[in-house]
């Protein structure tokens, strides 16, 4: 696909455009950055190139563009789906370096940022003047805005707050061209010729590099209050996680855990948190708002809620300790899921009433196929991460039945008017599977969009469709 | 630029499709259909076609695709851009008969809907079973979803729910092409591949037709208290808007009126509504949620935000009807100007905190040009409409010497960080203004994929850009 080789003029130029000392080739770095969080996947690139500004990136594309170089951006590597893998090797283009809050403007309640900025950091900065990014992903400690851009990151918050998608007003990208642009406006609303901006995140890198983004902040609430609903069986969980709305209750977390997963994060951690044998799943509950009285009285709706069920004895975080210890364990799965064994993790979101018939499809198809399944996720929204546990499975069923069993899961989540990624995004691991969420014409219409933004494709080949 | 005439063959064929009763050539119909409530602009379509399923539209399209021959959507002919003008003339396509609630899913908080459905009638329908579509245009009695997902509609609530863009989950487009594809999916995060849906949401019927919408809807509000307050200076009105947010308040509405814009509407619906000379604007505020006290003491805080500043008497709506009294006005202001005199309306939209210095820049450069503007709007949203009166403007300065003053108010819009359509969009009168909001490049992309739905032109000619 493509022919042009990394030489030496590739290198110093690229040496010249962000300094010697940030452009790595050598054997230790190419591999730190072949890979990212999804799976046990590796590609290495031909070189990594950190810019430090805009006008640098701007440089990078016009070269690689008149070189026809692939150019695959990344942020920190924690994506899970492939998505900042250099497939077709060319230039890893790290934005770490661009790594700056600009501004925090707390009288229009917006930020100005630079895509490495790691996204806790954010959070931190902004709730210092009383304002709050809200998106908040497992792995905020160390992803960055930028990658949420790419992949239209939701997180725990998304059920009240909105995903990336819903909090990003205005990007400066770089085109392949090496031209500059604002996709938009610092507004809240936006009805000036086609909606770019929003249509830049979840692209996956593949139509421009960001480099600026005007993200909305909101007031930060002053109160919140965490609680951990045991469930003597999964499908009453997932039916409450509906009937909770139905009470008009809008909680600013809802996520589910089946019992393996939260006795896992239990047992990687370290927690006393206790399990009961008979308990089989477990919501993780947080209100927040601004009036203490209104939540307690929130709260207290929400027991009666979860009292029609099957439920154990419901914990509820008493001090800031305890809340960080319950998210702490929501936080610490995919990481206590790898711990224990191979897996892959599927993004399927459907609409939220719909959880009780796709998580017991997804036994059935397990049944079925032979495969474990361990899934939590953000219930709130309909979107459950469903990680298949390759434990005893031979390499063979690993990697031809498996696929199979992941294509009923999918066409499981598009019967019930979901799709086959809520948060992850397609990349690299999801391509495959692409047909079953999009037919034709709508790929097409893809690759036509790929095509005006990035004529030559090198901008992240190989990912999406 | 389009070559085919409409002959009999093409009337006949449309007939044939959509039955001839729905196939409309006479020279009233014609007059009816050739304008909206932008100014006074007419454009005669050749025929008006009202298809009533998305199978018809997928027809006709086929066939204007082959015959070259332009289609332009309309929905109720509410618009103030002109976007749904037959500026190239050819076939107005209005979805009127398309105006079917197919589905209120009161467990997924989602309603399945045809584009010719009356946004009050959506409302009134979803709040039947306690839930909401929040997207309040002042149109609301008479404009349609179909238009609003066109334009990306905002009104009165966007402040706190969004705008169209943020309450469309998936949509049925009709491609010029013919075939018919869903642009998402129906789930509340979407990470699947391009964002067709938001894409497709203010494109003002350039790139398909949209036949189906899944919108979202939430929780109805149970409470809201509603409030009139007057200042004696537009500036200090101004300002108090953002102090509102800072102190932590986010209000359902928040629109700003000069005094003008009040009287006017006063003296036209016949309100008893007092307006003391020295009162120079009105903030008309209102506060939504569940929880009466919690809104009660929310008004007390917003009391003292407003007393800080040079206010009057402020008017809380008691009862149901007095708050659609103040409504109502609010509502009327637009036909109130219109019945006043000539003018232009112009939507312009800054980051809210800068709404002061907008305001004062209008006026400035009103004094430059010499015409008179009377500005309202959602304050909260940073998006005010100017609307600038002709009253005793020769003819000749309206129509030479306007544009430029107009020319001026949006540099300065998007010299705050803001832009020159917040909500009503670009469509016919906008676009001499567009390249003031977004540079050669931007209208290359916009071009590009433009061109990737629709290659031959024939959806909306002559619009945006």
């Amino acid at each position: 696909m493509f022919t042009a080789q990394i030489s030496h003029v590739v290198i110093e130029k690229m040496q010249k455009i962000v300094g010697a000392a940030h452009v790595l080739a050598d054997e230790e770095n190419l591999y730190k950055y072949s890979h990212d969080e999804t799976e046990d996947l590796s590609f290495l690139p031909d070189i990594v190139v950190k810019p430090a500004t805009a006008a640098e990136v701007s440089q990078i594309m016009q070269f690689c563009s008149a070189e026809g170089i692939p150019v695959t951006a990344r942020g920190a590597g924690t994506g899970l789906s492939g998505a900042a893998l250099p497939i077709y090797k060319g230039i890893l283009l790290s934005m770490e370096r661009l790594n700056n809050i600009l501004n925090i403007d707390d009288k229009n309640f917006q930020a100005l940022v630079e895509p490495g900025v790691i996204v806790q950091v954010l959070q931190e900065a902004t709730i210092e003047k009383g304002l709050f990014y809200p998106v908040d992903p497992a792995s905020k400690g160390s992803c960055t805005i930028g990658g949420n851009i790419a992949q239209s990151a939701g997180g725990l918050r998304a059920v009240k707050y909105g995903t990336t998608r819903d909090n990003i007003l205005n990007l400066e990208v770089v085109l392949p061209t090496g031209e500059i642009i604002w996709t938009g406006a610092n507004v809240l609303k936006y009805s000036t010729g086609y909606n770019l901006t929003q249509l830049m995140v979840g692209s996956e890198g593949t139509l421009g590099i960001v480099t600026k983004a005007v993200v909305k902040l909101r007031p930060y609430p002053s109160y919140n209050l965490v609680m951990l609903v045991p469930f003597t069986t999964a499908t009453q969980a997932c039916e409450a996680v509906n009937a909770i709305f139905m009470a008009g209750i809008t909680p600013s977390c809802l996520e589910f855990m089946e019992r393996e997963a939260l006795e896992w994060a239990i047992a990687y951690t370290g927690s006393s948190i206790p399990l009961p044998a008979h308990i089989q799943a477990h919501l993780l509950i947080e209100l927040d708002g601004n009036d203490m009285e209104l939540l307690l009285k929130e709260a207290e709706q929400l027991y009666q809620v979860v009292n029609t069920y099957d439920v154990g004895d419901i914990l509820l975080g008493e001090s800031f300790q305890q809340k960080e210890e319950l998210w702490a364990l929501r936080r610490k799965i995919p990481y206590a899921v790898r711990h224990n064994s191979v897996y892959k993790e599927e993004d399927t979101v459907v609409p939220r009433a719909h959880l009780p018939q796709l998580l017991k499809g997804i036994k059935e198809i397990g049944a079925r196929y032979q495969f474990k399944s361990v899934c939590y996720g953000h219930a709130g929204d309909g979107n459950l991460h469903v990680n298949i546990i390759k434990g005893n499975m031979s390499e063979e069923e690993w990697t031809t039945k498996l696929p199979e069993g992941i294509r009923e899961i999918f066409r499981l989540c598009v019967q019930l008017g979901g799709t086959i990624s809520g948060e992850h995004g397609i990349g690299y691991v999801q391509k495959p599977y692409i047909d079953i969420a999009l037919p034709e014409v709508n790929l097409a219409i893809m690759r036509g969009i790929k095509k005006v933004f990035d004529p030559k494709g090198i901008l992240n080949p190989g990912k999406i469709f």
